[in-house]
Formats: structure tokens, C-alpha cells, sequence
């Protein structure tokens, strides 16, 4: 098995790529590890940050274990907190929003994204 | 898109079964989500709590959020605190045990398992 520190993890900064704000990803599970056929990230938005208003041929399975914000869809917004888990279906639109104190969350997405 | 809390979905109590102790798990997100390929828990066990010590065909991506505890193995051991990722890959030996706060965690599964 492979075990892993949050701190010992590079981070990568997406905040200006493809209209994000603020947003900084750490793959810590990946094919690179083994895994057969999705990957585990965390993403950490700092104060007001968001991710891209965006959607993609994969899915996306999240829950927020710190912070608050939203999650925008098509004509969509729910309110986000510690203990939300979110289904984005492939192709469906989404953006993640920060609140105040910033929001962190585990994405975890088939390989292919 | 499909949002839960934390506190509106079931839990099932997984404790005394195959040797587990004070083990909650929460399905987030599941095939009946319209997840295609993997499904994301929440596991809670509580002081001292442990999962059993087994192996199935499937692998395990685990993130830790809450408390602290362990993860053993076939011959090792490795401590886990808020911010470890563990990649349990198919067929290998694992168990979860929690210290005395109790320990929480994300653990994604394909739906074979």
C-alpha cells in the first residue's frame, strides 16, 4: 500500500488557468501509484476562489471536508460545507466556489480526466 | 448534479461484522447516483474502532479528515492523521484502526466491490 501526507504532496497551482481563482490541486492517488482506473485529488480554494465554469466527458465525485462555498450548475447553486458530497455527471457544467474562509474538498475522477 | 450532507444520508453499522469494531459507513455516491464506474463512502470509527483485516479483488483510495490511527499490512504498520492519502491496491492485505479521538475517512471503491 501507499501512504501519503498532505504536506509531502507538490502542489499545483491551476489559479489562472481556464478562469479559476485561487484553486490549488493535489493529486495524491493516481495511476502513477497503481490504481487501476481513477484518481484521488484534494483541492484547496483560498477566500473567494473558484474553479472553472466548465464541464468535461468525466465525472467528478467530491466531498468537502473543510470550509464553505457552492457548487454552480446550469441555473444550479447549492450552498457547500464539511460532510457534502457532490455528483457532477460527465458533460454536466459545474464550478466550485470558495466563501470567505476558503473551501477543500477530495475529487476523485476517472483516469481518462 | 447531485448534493448530500453528510447527516441526511443512513449510515450502516458495520460493527461485529468479520471482525470490525465501531465502524460507520456512509454511502455518498453510488451506482444509483448514475456514477458510472466508482462510488465514494464515508467510514467513521469510532475510539479504538478498526475495520477488518482482509483483502478483496478491488483496490481502496482513502483519504483521512478527521482523528488519527493506522493502517496495518502484512507486516506493517503506518500511522495516519488528517491529510493521508492511502492507495490500498486489490488483493492486499489492509485494515483501518482508529486511536483513542476515533478517525474519519473517504474511501473510494469500484462498483465491483
Amino acid at each position: 500500500m501507499k501512504v501519503r501526507t498532505y504536506e509531502e504532496v507538490s502542489p499545483k497551482d491551476l489559479s489562472g488557468e481556464r478562469n479559476a481563482s485561487r484553486v490549488e490541486m493535489k493529486e495524491m492517488i493516481t495511476g502513477a501509484d497503481g490504481a487501476p482506473s481513477f484518481s484521488l485529488r484534494v483541492f484547496r480554494l483560498g477566500p473567494e476562489g473558484y474553479t472553472p465554469f466548465h464541464a468535461h466527458p468525466w465525472e467528478h465525485e467530491v466531498f468537502v471536508f473543510e470550509g464553505t462555498g457552492s457548487v454552480v450548475g446550469e441555473g444550479t447553486n447549492y450552498p457547500l460545507r464539511k460532510g457534502c458530497s457532490v455528483f457532477v455527471p460527465q458533460g454536466e457544467m459545474h464550478q466550485f466556489r470558495a466563501g470567505g474562509e476558503g473551501m477543500a474538498f477530495v475529487c476523485c475522477v476517472p483516469h481518462k480526466g
